[in-house]
């Protein structure tokens, strides 16, 4: 291969797609919408976090440590690279720009791709203002907000994630130095899947069991350093790397990390809440931990607003592509453009509609149920630190639920976009595979989405025996009681409609959800208090009420929402409510349909009204139909951030396909690296090598 | 960094894990297994397939071609390269050992993972075997199966994919140089996605459509060459690269190319079924295609073995690990190990029962029809050489919604056993990430399952109307018939069980499941025929009746080869035939769990029989859980081919993730590649760079 120039890239001929073009069928689609999409945007975000982010686009989008080119090509040790270059830049254009949280977020929320640092900020700060005695924060917490001190959060261990009461690692206090000993007794003590922890961090908040004059006091936290200050290596006593690829994710160095008889100093512990006294080792207990629940909601509720993001972004690529994507011609009705016949784009199948508009209306549907989560968390707060704690159990138990159900909901979305996609949606162009394999460990980070369920069922399951004993009143803020009540007094109810516009009907669609909710809870009751069954034996049951309870949420937020919005109450508004009352029904109708037997098993619902039922969401998918677009559009989420070829704003889906494939490394050279050994022996074991065949041209 | 050495791996320190060890857990289980896994496993694989599998896995995993050990850290280009090597290696070892085909599909079947050369051996010599003349079996096929050609198969284009009769490409004859001209005219007209086209082949199969005499004839192959004989160099008037990186199959070099007024040779138009000809170009239509018809059944019978596989993989690494990894204390009835309470094995867990044991239900049924599908299509192939076409449209028919359905099942199926496996599912090393990443495709590619069960409902509603027109009989090898005509003689028939025990009952489960798919097709017949509904305002209700057909198909399969069998039917095998018979009942129960809206909504199932259901299916979990590991050790996958830390024979799941992780090529220095740029600034901004902080032990 000596005689020829073998580094010579492959482009792709100046040609066009076939017409009509991507441009020319989006342009069509956003003349049909019934409504002012900018508003709509402007009424989500608001448009001061519009202008933010455009502002904040401008500066990222043209910097080379932002560039999102080379994310689909690169290897794992290029992705741990490039994201240590992004972390550093982002510091200095902070510093540039006056950034403020807020603008970090959106930073963040452009880049979408976590790094290496991403922990260090998401938890070891954090940990670090909350945990921290003054004279730790001056320690710690200030390098940290300087990065001069790089943390993470250990707690899982190789053997232990959901029961962190299990943790093996060991913090034993050595009265005599005042130091404490950190050990890992096995190989399951291993600190496991800790983000920044693998290459990144020279310090880290450790999770061990606390050990003190003999008594072993269970979980607590403390700073450790483990990599030297000087030259970043590994600290003697300490065996520290990276866990290895992962399905996705790979952008971040989760890092392992092993204690051999690790002395820190007393310092090291973590003493906001207990302490142990230096020189006796006496502990003293934390005070009561409720007002850390909050917290857990807060987080949860923004979970639930990033479901929201997910699954914009899923259809918005989705839907864009399959009003450019065109399959088959219709027999019936042909389509025609410039009076030529030609095929049908798949928006236009009712299964496409059926597999991708109910996830357009689930998104809004997240979108008002993660603003009323916030909302209750701030109302929440400010009733705990008047020392009312009368809202913090439902809005606690449902936020478990919620993150379970969002999250899932999330994850099966996102793949039902990517499949909407044919063929494409599995190329990495798409956008939509590595986003899928990046969002996948929400179902099992911030509480395991099966494991979640039970709390949420264990505060229905109480409630209700609360509300049959005459022990729990109705109230503003507590929806849980309220239908709970409402079915106890007429358990057997039945829904009223009797025909499919019926279903249209908001009250009829809470008052079915809510007694969906309630029927599985009372049988669950019943089964575990009168019958003896043991927890385990239900768990699937349990599974099912947390998901019924929170439909009953999702759906409730979006139809109470467009009732009483102040904004969307607006005349001028109008158009927008329309196609939000639209979505918010086909939200609900189809979480009806898919949970049926729940409706049916009841007696709630007859065979008959579930026909209407389903009659009806088809009406829905052709009401929604013509603003899908429109619809998309309006989540404003720009190029940059979907980085997809399928779902650009613009449509040019197969010039961006081909102009990202000429990127490919593989396409550098001419000749594929392997060719000497592995082809070429082949292909010159024939008699007339130099000869061309027949077929050749060359 | 001069002033130390980098290269140092890391390494763990030599510990256990904690007790219980995986091996002695693993032990235990095996120790509870009612029946003979190794006259299981014969049953299922032969024994003289066993012990070709056992002398080839001796010599494959022996040599360096066949190392799966860098398998989960390599980038793209490294991967093409690897698997160019082990596509020249095996035809070497082939030689060697003289390997025949079965020997060949063992081999892949145990690397588990396609190459460029897949293609070759999969549709380019396959196409040239059956669609060549004599001359061009000398021209094409002779040097292919001497690898001296390499081919691919191009006919999916950039712009389309199920509609093959859309594609753009075509193949003008040029009467005057009795030559075809190839062109791409638009960049649409692109071939895309084609395996093994990007690097590797210097052949391909081009679907063009056949322009001669000034006449579109629609697509038609054409074999052609791409690349130098010579250097491998694309040819002129040819561009030629890979598409670029994919969701999972990275290791397959899926390529693009256009056409530009390329001129190929007469010879290239593959002439068994159709000639063009030379000089005149008349073109000679192919005779009728039925024939082919078969071998599409053929596909997809192997696709639902395939699938077989593919639950079976998924379920033995996750309920191996399920009866290791351990989680909370139960407060109950605690788990006690040498005296000494230890956290209870998820598997233990009912919801943890309920995610995996009807997969390994389903792992089953797949076999059995797969099993039944390849007997049918070779009494199909039989009855067609006699002229007799009677048994396949249903043959064909229900292969395409099984291949559908089953495909869909085991996506869903792996996925559900990855996230079962907790936080570790999530890491390449539980063998679970890739192997969905790559098994992915198949619900898209061999028809798009969506739009595949739309034959199967053509077909459905057809026979319907031929029943209900007295225009078809009951028969021994139709069983839609059967069906269908028994609805039609009680088309009000409820289901007869009054307690859970009675769901046991074969008769009654053929019989509830016959029932459903009928009133699903009479319903959607009466929507076309009778109200006029379009076929597109149906598509998702067409989608339902396929799915209940095939599901009825598989459960059918299960129950009736249970009866049957000759081998199962004698004594020594009653504890394998019992094990069966309560998977083929989970199997069937469980579907129709998850199916139940549609049992209820006919009427067929009353609310007090789906309570009844419910439970049978928790007693029926109960008693599968004692065989779990024996059930998934007789699918006798080699912890070679599983090739995950989570799923070995031997239950050494901690001791393998820490060994794997060593392997991490992140892990073989000890600073990370980018500190001196991205993180020493920060760290060194400290005043007092060199002494060290009071937590620091350097």
């Amino acid at each position: 291969m000596s005689n020829f120039n073998n580094n010579i890239a492959t482009k792709f001929p100046d040609l066009k797609p076939r017409a009509p073009s991507g441009e020319a069928l989006l342009e069509t689609e956003r003349a049909k919408t019934s409504f002012d999409v900018k508003a709509l945007s402007k009424f989500m975000y608001t448009e001061e976090w519009l202008d933010r982010m455009y502002k904040i686009l401008n500066i990222i989008e043209n910097d080379p440590a932002f560039d999102k080119t080379k994310r689909y090509y690169e290897s794992r040790s290029e992705k741990i690279k490039s994201s240590l270059w992004k972390d550093r830049r982002m510091t200095e254009l902070a510093r540039e720009h006056n950034w403020d949280d807020q603008d970090l977020q959106i930073v963040n929320f452009l880049f979408d791709q976590s790094t290496p640092f991403s922990l260090h900020y998401g938890m070891f700060i954090p940990t670090l203002r909350t945990q921290t005695t003054e004279e730790q924060k001056k320690l710690f917490l200030e390098p940290a907000l300087r990065n001069e001190i790089i943390g993470c959060y250990a707690q899982t261990e190789l053997g232990h994630g959901s029961n962190v009461q299990g943790i093996e690692t060991t913090a034993t206090y050595i009265p005599e130095t005042n130091e404490f000993e950190l050990h890992s007794p096995t190989l399951t003590a291993s600190k496991w899947w800790i983000g920044g922890l693998g290459k990144a961090a020279n310090h880290a908040i450790v999770m061990a069991r606390l050990i003190t004059d003999g008594k072993d006091y269970g979980p607590h936290p403390f700073c450790v350093q483990i990599r030297s200050m000087k030259d970043h290596t590994p600290l003697k006593g300490v065996t520290v790397g990276d866990i290895g690829p992962k399905f996705g994710f790979n952008s971040v160095d989760n890092g392992f990390i092993m204690f051999d008889h690790y002395r820190i100093p007393h310092i090291s512990f973590l003493a906001k809440y207990s302490q142990v006294q230096p020189g006796t080792g006496v502990y003293n207990k934390p005070p009561n931990a409720k007002l850390s629940y909050g917290t857990m909601v807060y987080v949860r509720a923004n979970i639930v607003m990033g479901v929201r993001y997910a699954l914009a972004k899923a259809t918005t690529i989705a839907i864009r592509y399959s009003t450019i994507r065109q399959q088959f011609v219709d027999s019936v009705s042909p389509k025609k453009w410039n009076n030529k016949v030609v095929e049908t784009p798949v928006l236009d199948y009712t299964m496409q509609q059926y597999r991708l508009l109910p996830i357009v209306a689930a998104a809004y549907a997240c979108f008002f149920t993660g603003r009323e989560m916030l909302r209750l968390y701030d109302l929440n707060q400010e009733a705990m630190q008047k020392g009312n704690f009368n809202l913090l159990a439902d809005l606690h138990a449902s936020s478990s639920g919620l993150k379970s159900l969002t999250t899932t909901m999330a994850v099966e979305s996102i793949e039902d976009c990517r499949r909407a996609c044919g063929g494409h949606g599995y190329s990495m162009f798409s956008g939509l595979g590595q986003f899928y394999q990046d969002y996948l460990p929400n179902v099992t980070w911030e509480g395991d989405n099966y494991i979640l369920t039970q709390q949420t069922a264990r505060y229905l399951l109480k409630t209700f025996r609360n509300v049959v004993a005459g022990k729990a009143e109705p109230s503003e803020h507590n929806h849980t009681i309220n239908y709970l009540t409402q079915y106890l007094q007429n358990p057997n109810a039945k829904c009223p409609a009797s025909k499919p516009s019926d279903f249209l009907n908001p009250e009829l669609i809470l008052s079915a959800f809510g007694y969906r909710a309630a029927y599985g809870i009372a049988k669950v009751a019943e089964k575990i208090d009168r019958e003896g069954r043991s927890w385990n034996s239900m768990l699937v049951e349990i599974n099912r009420i947390s998901r019924a309870h929170c439909q009953y949420i999702l759906v409730r937020n979006f139809i109470v929402t467009l009732q009483n919005d102040v904004t969307l109450t607006q005349p001028e508004y109008k158009p927008i409510n329309n196609v939000l009352k639209t979505l918010a029904a086909l939200f609900s109708l189809n979480t009806m349909e898919k949970e049926l037997s729940e409706f049916l098993l009841s007696g709630y619902l007859s065979s008959e009204q579930c026909s209407m039922l389903k009659e009806q969401v088809i009406s829905l998918l052709n009401a929604v139909r013509p603003d899908a677009v429109g619809l998309v559009d309006a989540f404003a989420l720009p190029d940059y951030y979907l980085h997809s070829a399928l779902g650009r704003y613009d449509g040019r889906v197969y010039e961006t396909m081909t102009k990202m494939a000429e990127l490919e490394p593989l396409n550098q050279t001419l000749v594929v690296d392997g060719y000497e050994e592995n082809i070429k022996p082949f292909v010159h074991q024939r008699k007339t090598v130099n000869k061309d065949t027949a077929t050749s041209r060359l």
